[in-house]
């Protein structure tokens, strides 16, 4: 969509930002068709967008696959004044933003299958600021310790290949943003959340900051086919869903209740079906639900309520 | 609970703060009760619980009744230091309140019947200052135009013995609170909703504002009994059912995103399971989800967005 409308980018957008962005569609294009592939039934859908006050995006969902019961792959990029929220240490008066991403969340219709979420992104001003945020982290219903492993050490791998404190920064820092103060529970087993990411305080160039978002986007489709074909075919009844449902309530709460992104999505008039596409698409809240002692929900509230390290 | 609790109760409660206690909880009683019989199957479940930081309430939860899916008949009773958050004109250092209420959320498992919301209370400081709170409102999956105007005149009637501004000031406070900006749309029909009601400012005796909300924890059984009555038995299917689960979404939304007394809830260290209570059992999220034209969902959708005055 950009290439398509380079012409009307704001003058003061860097090269830098417009690559990000050609990095985030080819990669929307790339996991989309991926997904797709190892879905086997549902495909995307397109919903190209426009900002009024400057810019747009692309929101693909699938809905109803075999395996893929809902989720989003988006990608924005927007510009305009900045808002009056954002800290910045020096304000002109006619400080200007450009922001540009991927974000997705995948609610597959498994319960041992995890929802995952994942999320690069490039900011700057036309005052010379820029910074790279993002993230991946993932959500079971049902906690496996291998599988946990894996993802972790998973994004460990590409972590240490830059600098060899991203991945125990970045990973506490998403413990510390995925977790439900009201519930005293993680959402999930977490992954990395890093934000405000310039090549000042990561201490490495600006261009290596741009392939560590882009290794990520890489990684996301690998570890996620993985997880679906290695869970999909567990056999599962109805209370396993139930639990599901339960735990999708958990997310819902989450995103409407403590997502900064969310939040600063619908206090800017985004898009709010593009927003929202996070939410499950089947949340179900029991008062005072508690999985029996021992049972393997029981186990995996104790380990969202301990949060033990997974390397 | 409070009667066997006065004497822990700080010596500045008034005397019109434990009438306003007492009265609550035979409300609480009444209601459970009438509902009960309403239901036929299910019966409510009670969990008296304490606050640590002061007093405690009793929460009363009903689930997989006939009609009734799951709803809450909550009282509480709280004190100690006011919140830093809360703006009063002069603070002195040693600001403690009591509060006071019944909060109450039915999800009906009926397409139907209507989801209702009904709250009353009360909120006074150590500085003699205190107020009076509460609303009514109704959350239909299908609007039926001649309950909501039975449902609004049944309010009026109980505003007009009082005030004859208080319907139209309270039943737009209602328009304005039970809002969702992302949406563009009202929860429900509303109903009133007040806050910060005192005799000054109300221009009639405290004592008349006890006896207002009372009026309204009076009505509340009234009129729902009759909605469920009068709806229970109109056939469904599941195209029905579905929106009713993305409606309760909607619910849901309102909730977590815009409800103040689930923020202030949580912020404060509430008790969890009784501030989400009122989360639907079943809620669901469809992107984009539009009701074909002319279609009753779409009728509905309609009156949400235009808003139209019941009266």
């Amino acid at each position: 969509m950009l290439a398509s409308r380079t012409e009307h980018l704001p003058a003061f957008v860097s090269a830098d930002a417009i690559a990000f962005s050609e990095m985030v569609k080819q990669h929307q294009q790339k996991i989309c068709k991926a997904l797709e592939q190892a879905d086997g039934g549902a495909i995307f859908h397109a919903d190209p967008w426009e900002r009024p006050q400057g810019g747009g995006g692309e929101t693909r969902v699938i809905q109803h696959g075999k395996l893929l019961e809902k989720g989003g792959v988006n990608r924005s990029d927007v510009w305009g004044e900045l808002p009056a929220f954002m800290q910045l240490e020096h304000r002109t008066g006619n400080d200007r933003f450009f922001a540009t991403g991927l974000s997705i969340v995948i609610h597959p219709n498994h319960p041992f299958v995890p929802i995952i979420h994942m999320n690069i992104r490039y900011f700057e001003t036309n005052q010379g600021k820029y910074w790279f945020g993002g993230g991946i982290d993932l959500t079971p219903a049902y906690i496996n310790k291998e599988d946990a492993r894996r993802f972790h050490s998973g994004i460990k791998t590409i972590c240490d290949a830059y600098d060899a404190q991203f991945y125990n920064t970045f990973s506490k820092q998403a413990e510390h943003y995925f977790y439900l103060p009201n519930r005293g529970e993680t959402r999930g087993i977490g992954g990395i959340f890093f934000d405000h990411l310039h090549a000042e305080n990561a201490g490495i160039d600006k261009s290596k900051l741009h392939t560590f978002c882009s290794d990520l986007a890489d990684f996301f489709p690998v570890v996620y086919l993985e997880l679906m074909e290695k869970n999909k075919r567990i056999p599962f009844n109805e209370s396993n869903s139930k639990w599901q449902r339960v735990r999708r309530g958990r997310y819902a709460e989450f995103n409407l209740l403590y997502d900064r992104g969310t939040k600063f999505g619908l206090e800017t008039n985004g898009r709010t079906e593009s927003i929202l596409m996070s939410l499950p698409p089947l949340a179900e809240w029991v008062y005072q639900h508690e999985p029996a002692l021992g049972s393997a929900e029981y186990e995996t509230l104790q380990m969202l309520k301990n949060n033990p390290s997974w390397i």
